[in-house]
Order: C-alpha cells, then sequence, then structure tokens
C-alpha cells in the first residue's frame, strides 16, 4: 500500500474524489459503520460548498475540499476516482500513484484507454490499481474471472452491460414503443443521459468489453477496435418479427478466442432467444457469461449501474487493498456457530391431498385451515384421476410452515385422507425470498 | 505460505491427496501446462499402483505415493485434499497445516463440521485454508461473496446446489417419470450415488448452506441446526399441478436474516416459477443468488459438479496462495493491446427489409445471398402493414457478416428497396456462441 501504511490495526485513511451519484454511495458506505477497517477523511468535488448541502452524515472530522493537493495529502493511504472521463481524473490518478497511494476507480474510459499505463506505474511504486465498478457496476465479474477462475483458460466473454440499451430494448418489447419514445422515456428516468450516443451506438460497451477482455481473456483489445452497431435502427416491428422466432433483440457484447487464436470482438443489438437469460434481462440487470476450457460456462447478473450497487463494487476493492496491505489473506469467515437457527419458513403453500373422493372434503380442509388462521388462495384440481385416489391441490397465502404443519395433522385424521398431504413453500418471482429472479 | 516458500520466481510445489474424478482433473490442470506458477510434486492416494495405470500425462518427476508423510514431505508448500469425508481427511489437513502448509479442499463436510477449527489452526501456522470448491463446483461464489461483495452486508442466500436433486427433479419435470425411475436413471448416468440419502434428503445441500451463511451472511451454523426435507415425496402429479400453477419444483437451500436479527435456514422442495432463474435450472448447473442491503440482488450460475469445473475451482485457489506468498497483488491484466481484433461474426442472422411490394422481390433477395453463398432458411411477412411500404424478414443459415453486407449492398440497389435493410445476428440457445443460455 505504499510508503503511507497505518499500522496493523489502524483503519486506512481514504480521500473521496468526485461526491456525484456514485461518489454519494461510496460516502454513505464508509460512514455507515459496516466498514470500520476505512475511514474517509477527504471529499473533493469542485464547488464544494453546494454538494455539502444537505449532508448531515458525514463525520465532522472529514475534510471538503475543492483542491486536489488537499484532498491528495500524505496522510491519506487509498484514493477513490469516481469523477470519470479521461481528463482531469488522469492526471489525479497518476498523481495518487506516483505517491504510493493505491486508487480505486470506477471509471471505464480511464481504464480501457490508460489502464495498461496506470497499472505500470501502481507496480513501479509498490501500490495497486483496483477497477471493478467499471464494468457491470455491483457484479463481481472481474475478481471472479481473475481470481476465481484463474485457473481456467477463458476464450469466450458475453454480456449486456449497457444499461440504457437494456432499458430501452425492454422498453420496445414490452410496450411496443417506438425507439425514440422509448429513449425520450429512458432519459425522463434517469437510465439515459441527455446525449446517448455512447450508449446506443455502442462505444460504452466497448469500453467494457475491452476490459473484459485483457481481464478475462488475457486479450488486451482496443475499445477503438471494436465493431460497434447502433441500436438505434431496430424498430417495433423487428421486436415483432423476433417474437415468431421465439427470440427478443438485445445489446450484446461479445468477444472470444477463435480455434486459430484470432480475436473477436463486437457489439451491437442481437436476437437472443426469449427463454434465455440473455432475453430476460430488463432494466438496469447486466449479464455476462464466460466459457472456459476447463470449467465450461459460468454467468454473472446483478445491478448494472445505480449508486449503491457500484459503492459496493468501489468498497470491496477498498476493502482487498487494505486486507492485503495487513497481510491478512483469510478473510474471517468461518466460526464456531453462535446463532439459533429457525426453519419456519413464512411463505405461500402448495398443498396437494389424496382423498377418496366424498361431499364435503373441501368444506373440512377450509375449517381446519382456518383454525390455524390460514387462508386458503385456491383450490386445483386437475381431470382424469381416479375417484378412489383423487389427488387436489390448495394454495395458501403467505403462513408459516409451522402453522401449515398444525392444520395438515388435524386434516391427517380425516377418513378421506388416504395418504399425509403433502407442503411445499412457493418461491414467487418478486417475492422477498430472493433467488427466484435471477 | 509458511516456512516452505520457494523463492519468488520460483513454481510452489504441490502435493494432491486423492487421485479420484476430482483429483485427476486437478493433476491434468496442473500438468497442462496453463499454471507454470505451480508444480505437482506427489500424488498420494491408496493402492496407488492401480490409480497409475494408463495414466501417461504426469510428468516423470511426480512421486507417486501411498505414504501421507511422504506426501507431506517438508519441500511440498502447498496440499491440495480431495479425498473427501472427515476421516482420515480431517487429520491430513491437520497435520499439512500444523507444518505451515496452505491446504486447498473440495470437501465440504469437513468445512461444515471442522471449517472453524482448521482455520483457527491455519490463522495460527500463518498459512491459509480455502475451500472454493466445497460449494457449487465451478462458480466462484465464496470468493464473490467473501471479496467482491465484501462491502455490502448480505442478509440473504439462495441457490440450487445439489446436483442430484436438479437432475431427478428436472427429469421428473420433463419427461413425467415418478421419483424412482428419474433416481435410477440418474445413478445410472452418474448423478446419484448408490446411497442417495445425503443429496435428496438434504444433507448435502445443508453442509453447503452453512458454508454459504457463514462466508456470505457471516453468520456460521450447524448443518444438523437447518430443517431439511426430502424430495421424495414429490409425484409426478406435483409438477402437473405446479404447472398450473406457472411453476416447477426443484430443492432450495435457502438462509436469511430477520427484521430482527434471527437466523433463517432450510433445504427442501419448493414451487419456483417456471420463467425463474431458478426455474430453468437443468442438469448439474447451480445457481445461487444473493441479497445485499446496497448492492441489492447478485447472481452467480455454472457447472455445480463434475471433475474439471470443481478441478478448476481448487486450482484457481492455488493461485491465490501463490500470488499472495509473492505479495503480487496485482494479478497480470492490464497491458497494451497486441492483437488484431475481427468484427466479423459467423452467426445466423436476421434481415428486415423494407420493400413496395411488387412481384419478383423474394426472387432478387434469394439471388443476391445465393452469389454470396448464404443460404436462407425462412421468410417471414407478418399481416397488417401497407404495400408501399412493406416490412419482411429472411433469415440466414449461419454465415459471416461480411458476405451478408455484401448480399446487402446489391439489394440496397434495387428499386423496390426504400431503406437499407437491417441486419442482426441471431444468438440460439445452445449454439457456441455462449451466454445465451445463462
Amino acid at each position: 500500500m505504499g510508503g503511507n501504511a497505518a499500522s496493523n490495526g489502524a483503519p486506512s485513511r481514504v480521500a473521496l474524489l468526485g461526491f456525484g451519484t456514485v461518489g454519494r454511495s461510496v460516502a454513505r458506505i464508509l460512514c455507515s459503520g459496516e466498514v470500520p477497517q476505512l475511514r474517509l477523511t477527504r471529499i473533493f468535488n469542485r464547488r464544494i460548498a453546494r454538494k455539502r448541502v444537505d449532508v448531515d452524515w458525514v463525520p465532522d472530522s472529514v475534510v471538503w475540499t475543492e483542491s486536489i493537493d488537499e484532498a491528495l495529502a500524505p496522510e491519506v493511504d487509498l484514493v477513490i476516482e469516481v469523477v470519470g472521463g479521461l481528463s482531469p481524473a488522469e492526471q489525479w490518478v497518476r498523481t495518487a500513484l506516483d505517491s504510493g497511494k493505491s486508487v480505486v476507480t470506477a471509471n471505464k474510459q480511464l481504464i480501457a484507454h490508460r489502464g495498461a499505463d496506470l497499472d505500470d506505474l501502481a507496480r513501479a511504486r509498490g501500490c495497486e490499481l483496483r477497477f471493478e465498478a467499471s464494468v457491470a457496476g455491483g457484479i463481481p465479474v472481474l475478481r471472479a474471472l481473475q481470481d476465481g477462475l484463474a485457473a481456467d483458460r477463458l476464450v469466450e466473454v458475453s454480456g449486456i452491460i449497457n444499461g440504457t440499451c437494456a432499458y430501452v430494448l425492454s422498453r420496445m418489447e414490452q410496450s411496443g414503443l417506438p425507439f425514440a419514445e422509448a429513449l425520450a422515456e429512458a432519459q425522463a428516468a434517469g437510465f439515459a443521459e441527455a446525449d446517448p450516443t455512447e450508449d446506443v451506438d455502442g462505444s460504452d460497451a466497448a469500453a467494457k468489453l475491452s476490459i473484459l477482455s485483457a481481464v478475462g481473456l488475457r486479450r488486451p483489445l482496443r475499445a477503438a477496435d471494436i465493431a460497434t452497431r447502433s441500436i438505434r435502427r431496430v424498430e417495433k416491428v423487428d421486436f415483432e418479427y423476433a417474437a415468431e422466432l421465439g427470440c427478443t433483440i438485445r445489446q450484446i457484447a461479445h468477444a472470444s478466442v477463435r480455434d486459430d487464436g484470432s480475436l473477436f470482438a463486437a457489439v451491437g443489438p442481437a436476437l437472443v432467444p426469449l427463454a434465455s437469460g440473455f432475453g430476460r434481462v430488463t432494466g438496469n440487470q447486466n449479464l455476462i457469461s464466460v466459457r472456459g476450457i476447463f470449467g465450461g460456462e459460468t454467468s454473472f447478473s446483478g445491478s448494472g449501474a445505480g449508486g449503491a450497487p457500484t459503492a459496493v463494487a468501489v468498497v470491496s476493492d477498498l476493502l482487498s487493498i487494505h486486507r492485503a496491505s495487513r497481510r491478512d489473506h483469510t478473510a474471517a469467515a468461518l466460526a464456531e456457530p453462535a446463532h439459533r437457527v429457525s426453519g419456519d419458513l413464512v411463505a405461500p403453500h402448495y398443498v396437494r391431498f389424496t382423498a377418496v373422493d366424498r361431499p364435503g372434503i373441501i368444506a373440512s380442509v377450509g375449517a381446519a385451515f382456518a383454525r390455524s388462521g390460514i387462508n386458503i388462495e385456491a383450490v386445483l384440481q386437475l381431470p382424469n384421476h381416479p375417484k378412489e385416489r383423487l389427488p387436489f391441490v390448495t394454495t395458501l397465502e403467505a403462513c408459516a410452515d409451522s402453522a401449515v404443519n398444525r392444520a395438515l395433522g388435524d386434516i391427517a385424521a380425516l377418513e378421506w385422507a388416504i395418504e399425509p398431504p403433502l407442503s411445499l413453500p412457493m418461491l414467487a418471482a418478486g417475492q422477498r425470498l430472493s433467488g427466484t429472479r435471477a
């Protein structure tokens, strides 16, 4: 961590350059008490007084400044660059690295165009340059490719990595809006810039793809060498034809190593199957999929943009540098269990009964659930089962497993019930129980 | 890396304990030339002579041995444990850590039941214990939770993490097989053990969930404290009812921190929406989804089992330890581009034309594509468009972008073509262009 490393147990002192959407979210995490290893000590921005208005959650000890020299003072250990753009961000990052301060950046243009040079400088000064947040916001995909799949040789990376295009194309798909209207809506909702050229024409995704190719395929390539095609020419009628073909349209970034060792890379709209992972990406979600010669296909999805997810990536990079500076390679994880665990899930339930058919069965089931305070949502009975062994299903509104089991105990005693009922929780998409929306 | 670290540029010397499916795949990667930082020096197994038969790709310098003392000789830096089970694996791992050798293991039972203790021992001896391969095979999910999302506070983890259950349940769904037949098929195909109890009744997934909870939620819990329900009682008719509800059935492992700080954890069959990520998991695929208070939902999917993907996880862990021992925290990634890049994708194509309707249009399109050596797969024309501005679509068999563009240049000159055609690649599920299968 350079010459400024604090003593072993002390937090690393952090300067934040840029107090826009991502910068504010980074500051929120650093000031939340969740990461005591890091202490925010400086916040730099132009017209800082304006930025400071209404921010009452930053400790008084933090220095707010418009002076880059003050922001990069000797006492600072780590620097966060979330200003964006090449200039003056590049010069500030150089100055920080040159003085032995490690830098974490979310700046895709800086990494795509100056990354190799800045990385060389960091190595020469014995510090680190990290940039997880520069691609796919909150998804820790660069680390996964670089470390988690380090033993594989990846030969293909494909992704939906531009939120504006994902938003515009999924709105065109869902609402039949023409391109211009979907774009205007995205601009009004804050999902597209006033000048959307970089996003819709592909240069934003090309910059990210150049980073994915360097890290994942170990094949650095210039963003400018990547063939791009705009999504502007996609029309409403193309979604109609795509649907006929079982497909939808998304902007896909793709790079692969061909069998002869040459590299293929392109960004542009493509037809993808509606039922595929790519086909189901909407809003600001990103999805990246890689293929390795040993491990096959691995995919990563999550929030591709937004202040808070991007800030998680930035602060996680800071924590890695902090740990490495303390030579603490084994982050605390395993410990003796000290937690009491409940297995009593509250969720909608599916319950299948097997009955000898007779009048009054539904009434007795309803009464038993009512006694346990459970509401039935629906009763289903599929045709073509014998009356002596008739399966039927009730779905229940959200209730605890334990309550279901109490009711089922009552029901099992009824004489029409010829085998114990089967109860399963229902994990609905969009429910708080996560994971059902991949 | 303990007292045995080699000098800075030298490879780490690796002993492999266990030469079964995963062990062989690990040895394959170590002997492939892809990872020169690691040198395989010892292979330990019972009845080693039998294991060595037909293995001609291991260098003569490797010592094959039945003696654990010889396998853990002083010259060895790193130890891989892929023997499985608690005993004698635990004692061998203890011996290795005790002598300052870092250990990488794929052993979920060992980590779930003895992990805290072994981790303490590793720290006390200044070495490392890593176990990425113990959960979800080739998916680098533990590293992503521990490092990549380190700055978030994760409150929920859900997953399909048992390949036997995923195979059996997806076969029941697809083919209407009863449980016993689907299980027998899985056993015949090598996807289920002769005694499938641990898999189908949930204790395998519970062990993995206890590791995910410790690493991701920072809440260690005993596998034995996790409520499990078997998938044995799920019948064919349940898939019929589930389909009526837009769902299918999968074994889901779930742990979450409730608002009052208490922990919920359970493993068992559940209804999941057919269109969700969980609903589309088949075969030996695993899918893990987490939710954090800052970053929202992030998902990871890939091969959950199999020798080669699991071996990628093992060897990636070895590489991390090797790098840390060399204090090389910034793995080489960014470098000046030295690669020529092609953007000429070979794929099936979608081409939309806009025409003034008249006879002979299809003939002229067909002739132009034929001149460029391109086969038309289908012609589509949706109704209700005006004859003066008629969109129609051709789909083309796999061909190069450049050939399509050549043909479209010819076609643009024809007088019925009132605007330039739009050409998009079609990324089909299952095609070699990855990522369309998420």
